[in-house]
């Protein structure tokens, strides 16, 4: 791609380093950036700096917070002897908005992963082991994705806490709610007929 | 979506104001820049600010240019009697990236369309006229999308320079070459026979 102007090609330079942004795509957000007032562009620029600049990450749970302990972990009515473990803010919000879940979070900031080089001292699972190692957790909450670097940090975290006592759950992996069987992959099915529940379970949500 | 932080959520915000990019998406790339080095994101900002503080228009052919008049308008080697009108400066690398053009472009900034409220007045008609009247364009040729804006915008254009003189073409609209008949659309291979070319002209490209 040539470009008859620096400015422009830098702009689009630094737009498609975002992921999933390509040289086209980015050349289309910039140009409609340019179309629009100048305030918009000055106000992106400054949210994303600011955002960078100030964030904060809860001293306890690690989730992003524009205060030293989030909300949720200084909410009193929320059980703090249960913990859910999570990669990242999204999964939090994704639990949040079920509002099935009365415990507190931890968020790990990714997966251990070898292949892209992440190892447990990348992640904040230190920080984890110590609050169990304190004796602050009852239960734990497995709900990382379930692939093969998810399982890897669900299995390290586990033997982390060999002989602490603490009990360990993953969330249940089974066909969503109003899916058909047949459309549905076989390990998951497999798995949901293994892990079946008593019917009268069913009927409580 | 409810966000644990203010900042975060102002960041996503003005991230997806962004054309084609939701909620969502505006939270995935913010969570990435937030992982990168701070550079990164000043960079970004910078480039992007940059671009809207300083960006100037060619005053001749109205493309997107560091200086008063572009490359390609400043260049002597090039025949200004011959000028492409297209929309925006995307056409204009599409059509230079085929080596096949050596006249000027004209870049309107858009399409006349009611619908969006957009008319003669906020593109660069007036000026292309201007161009006209003063003897300097012997051909016209336009490269607009064929759409009902696009037609609409070629026919105003056509009859302001009712009475000047000025030879007028489009580009031609056909079987892209290597595509198989069979999957074109109708309109296009009515087109295309209708305007059928000389088989020796098919051999000269």
């Amino acid at each position: 791609m040539e470009f008859s102007s620096k400015l422009l090609e830098n702009a689009v330079y630094e737009m498609s380093q975002l992921p999933g942004i390509g040289k086209r795509t980015a050349l289309r957000l910039v140009l409609h950036l340019l179309k629009q007032p100048k305030e918009q562009t000055a106000r992106l620029a400054e949210a994303l700096v600011n955002l960078k600049d100030n964030i904060k990450f809860c001293k306890n749970c690690h989730n992003i917070s524009d205060v030293e302990v989030c909300e949720i972990c200084s909410n009193p009515r929320r059980d703090e002897s249960v913990v859910c473990v999570v990669e990242d803010i999204r999964d939090v919000m994704a639990i949040e908005n079920t509002g099935q879940f009365q415990g507190l979070y931890h968020v790990l900031g990714g997966k251990i992963s070898p292949m892209e080089g992440v190892g447990p001292q990348d992640l904040t699972i230190f920080s984890l082991v110590d609050k169990a190692k304190q004796g602050k957790i009852n239960e734990l909450i497995f709900a990382l994705s379930s692939t093969m670097e998810g399982d890897t940090t669900n299995f390290y975290i586990y033997k982390q806490l060999d002989g602490l006592g603490i009990k360990t759950s993953t969330i249940a992996r089974g066909i969503a709610v109003g899916d058909e069987l047949e459309y549905a992959d076989e390990v998951t099915l497999g798995r949901s007929i293994l892990n079946r529940i008593p019917f009268e379970n069913s009927l409580k949500v």
